[in-house]
């Protein structure tokens, strides 16, 4: 090990005498590029938690390149609909967005994957798909079909079931039912008999209100609050087997990123990485102070019973059947997932999900 | 909004011309300072988990500064004693280390809280706690006396509850068992009449295969399996109710920290972040198939029996209130954890803890 103390007395007292002299001297080079993009999100400002990301995600590579990367964000409708970021991503009208991949299943079913699945993984279990489970690589072969790249961001964690103008009680109770729901999760609906709707978040209110809409599922509790749709429909159900997790996600053009310094490139990475801890984050410790408020201005908080869970999960899997059969590049992705995520839910039942199931029902 | 269109054409043309010509060229300035640090870490090589982060978080601080920030890592023992990087850290031996809170519990006590409660936060919680419900400044406060500041990193998940030699049916079976059980969950199996020990890595096996030691507790599959535990004793206990999860966390000397150019700070919290969110992805990956081959291997998968359960944690709540009633400082972190603990362990009762337990109750 030769002389590590020696060795290091004189590191250490050099580098803190450089360090301490320069501290106040910007760290890039006059010759590194400055460069100015654009940042078009799904989301409306109102939405601070997923909203705020896009925001956290260009301070941050600006604080990483002293200020030569410039991105400029703009929320949902500024300069792109909302539901259009990929789209303007992919002809080049804005460099880069962000968004959440399953907007587009119209497109390509297998974005759905990118987002979250019904009955599917929760956030840490996504996480450790796309890092460890192939995930990220075949979720990148998706989005190269639109000269796009992405990197995930944050995630909701488990969204509520939603609001409902009458009590659940079986199957049948969603037949005709009128809910906003999108993507996948209205697929699901509607194989159940329910009639979903795409609504853009400022007409949500009022169509509960005035009961052009049964139901409507949203966020939770947090985000739902702003929405007020807790003075609409009374009946708030959990839990969030649906969406155990929706994971954000930030793409730029393929040609615009790979245009760019490696510096810049991995300065993006990292703002998207801290981006995804932080909105998770902010989620949890909102999310239980918003339910009590629901709660106190009348909100019944209701449980799905077990019937219903169970037939959303089987209409869920022939969903995911249905497609795989007819898309091989769903069915490369879905066996990938699926085989994960089996691993992942016995692992869980066994040792993190038993412990969780104990200190709940058995709380100080 | 002006004219954003006519905007982005040329600035969208204009950087990727400029990005095209400059993306080989360094990044950092010639004159921002070549500053070497040591970091020493408390894990071995062997732990390609926790090891492995130690040497993530040096080489994406490398790379997001051009190489002049150069953080050399040393596994256990090269340098310094596994559980004494603290004290390294806090007399200048080395500028930073690679630990966790918990090792140094015999110093102060609230530092328990930096790495993980028995019955306490999942990693979801504890970094929800850390971001957004005043850990983070509270663990700061505590790692100041050490005139150290301290960034979380990666997080194990759930442990599992360790070898044993023989069944454990209920609390009086714990009487006299002599376990290898660092720290608080030591101190828990002490107050149930159990002989805790502290090992080093190297010599956990043959202790409990000539049985001087009675059961061991270490992590979970995946870096059990490397210690070879399944073969000297037979049960496998999970959940781990005991650790929900246990935080790591990347150190280093105020002064030393003081001195470093704001944009090296920036990298290295960015590359703790990066770590935390890779470490626990590996893990939940690996866990799985690692759990699979033990039990293919003999070991006998157990579960704590609900009375077990319920006297570890009444005595996980007893040395809370005990270390509460002894010193202010830890009384100050524990009412704020506890408080977020509470209103997270209901919140997850309602949404997604029963969420996750419809989706493991009931399996594809």
């Amino acid at each position: 090990m030769g002389s590590p103390i020696k060795r290091r007395r004189l590191v250490g007292a050099s580098a803190c005498a450089v360090a301490g002299a320069l501290t106040a001297a910007p760290a890039i080079a006059d010759s590194a590029p400055t460069i100015r993009w654009r940042m078009a999100s799904s989301y409306p400002k109102s939405l601070d938690t997923v909203f705020g990301e896009a925001t956290l995600i260009a301070d941050r590579v600006r604080a990483l390149t002293d200020g030569k990367f410039d991105i400029r964000v703009f929320a949902a409708g500024e300069i792109v609909p909302p539901l259009q970021v990929l789209d303007a991503v992919q002809n080049g009208t804005i460099e880069c967005g962000h968004s959440a991949g399953f907007f587009y299943i119209g497109k390509q079913p297998a974005l759905v994957f990118d987002t979250g699945v019904p009955f599917g993984l929760t956030p840490r279990q996504h996480n450790a798909w796309m890092q460890h489970g192939g995930g990220l690589e075949l979720m990148r072969e998706v989005y190269a079909a639109f000269n796009v790249i992405q990197f995930p961001t944050g995630n909701t964690g488990a969204q509520m079931g939603g609001w409902f103008r009458k009590e659940i009680q079986t199957p049948d109770d969603l037949k005709g039912l009128r809910i906003r729901a999108p993507g996948f999760v209205g697929r699901v609906y509607a194989k159940l008999g329910a009639v979903p709707q795409t609504i853009a978040g400022g007409d949500i209110f009022p169509a509960l209100e005035k009961g052009t809409l049964d139901a409507v599922e949203w966020v939770g509790p947090y985000d739902d609050e702003r929405l007020g749709l807790h003075k609409a429909a009374k009946f708030y159900y959990a839990p969030g087997v649906l969406e155990l997790g929706a994971s954000l996600c930030w793409i730029a053009g393929l040609n615009a990123w790979n245009a760019l310094p490696p510096l810049y490139q991995l300065a993006l990475r990292s703002a998207c990485t801290e981006a995804a801890t932080a909105t998770i984050a902010k989620y949890d410790a909102n999310n239980p102070p918003a339910l009590r408020r629901l709660i106190a201005a009348g909100a019944k908080l209701s449980y799905w019973p077990a019937g219903v869970m169970k037939a959303m999960q089987k209409a869920t899997y022939e969903l995911l059947d249905e497609s795989a059969g007819a898309d091989p590049l769903f069915r490369k992705v879905y066996d990938s997932w699926k085989a994960f995520r089996d691993e992942q839910h016995l692992w869980f039942a066994v040792n993190d999900g038993a412990a969780e199931r104990f200190v709940y029902a058995n709380r100080a």
